[in-house]
């Protein structure tokens, strides 16, 4: 049985195929190509308050960008980890078990200050 | 029953109620950290040619390192789509629907001029 | 007669070929380490409200990574633009003219909404 | 007598003033959207190759797209340094007096592994 991640890897995994775009799928290309995406969904962001930016799913229009933007990020990371070999939930639960060791919830209680969060 | 993805988002949001980092986790804040990890990702792979950064793995310290800055960006991926309320699989999905409407394999055969892959 | 930004783009021109380092210096390398020098300003500003952000130099550590992060990424800067061919001071110029014309003072005051500034 | 980098923050000021835009051009907003900004220079050149990228200015269409991407880039850089009063010049030279004393020529001549280039 595959994952859900794993069933959008192998679907990006057959659309490059498909179009013989594996050659410029080369981790280089796709890390720039993530990057890309990311500021596009910065630009969406970028001259909101934080708290205009806790309510922009109320706006259908917004709501639409911010969700097309972030599939285009899954998209480029989900290939990117399929073409590196790297398991992505493996992976960011090996940095949470360190986030657990490393930022003590007592001690780093309310404070961005003395550590950046989940870093 | 839950999937990975669903795992990982519930375990962020413990990870950050337990610190009192919700406050921190606005979108905006999220997308700049999103940003900043990505930062990271192209640092290791800049000066690398395409073709070397298709062998990275094969160097242990390299690969642990590649490891953990995707493990960051998917880290940070997933906590601001569970914050906006995004399914990130379903939307890629939607993407993926329309990258087959939008790039006919026949047409895009081998092309990255025509259109840039998967956008 | 040199400007200021001339002699720095002679400086780092100077710089990569002492090292031999102008084979690295490809337009595609150099913007990936751009993007990389902003990731991590944007580190430094990622939890900090707006105001706080404001306040930022007031701090003479802060001061000092910001003055750190913002010299990278202008030395990366200049050195493309210096490798493209690329007078940044007019490119500059020709866009404040566009965003004159396309950005009427009294349409667009007070407005984030109507049109990004400065786009 | 000014600068042209002077005379540039000067005019951005102006067009920021009329406008009653200095309310958004906090260092946060303004560094997610220099962020933006080199996302779409990413985005220029991420399926190229790097000697493809090093021929890039000679295709009329991609060379303005360059310069008007750089131009983005640079406004935004010469706007954030203004409002944070870092002077981009005398940082880069810092900068570069110190890549000087780290990265001897004659033992990093012609290599990336040992050192990235100018960090």
């Amino acid at each position: 049985m595959t994952t859900a991640l794993e069933d959008l890897a192998d679907r990006l995994r057959d659309f490059a195929a498909a179009r013989d775009w594996e050659q410029f799928h080369t981790p280089k290309n796709l890390a720039m190509a993530l990057a890309g995406e990311v500021g596009e969904l910065l630009a969406e962001l970028q001259w909101l308050t934080p708290e205009e930016s806790a309510r922009v799913m109320r706006d259908p229009e917004a709501a639409g960008r911010m969700r097309s933007e972030l599939a285009d990020v899954a998209v480029y990371l989900v290939r990117l980890a399929d073409v590196l070999g790297v398991d992505l939930i493996e992976a960011a639960h090996a940095k949470l078990d360190e986030g657990e060791r490393r930022y003590d919830a007592d001690t780093y209680r309310g404070s961005a200050r003395k550590a950046p969060p989940l870093q």
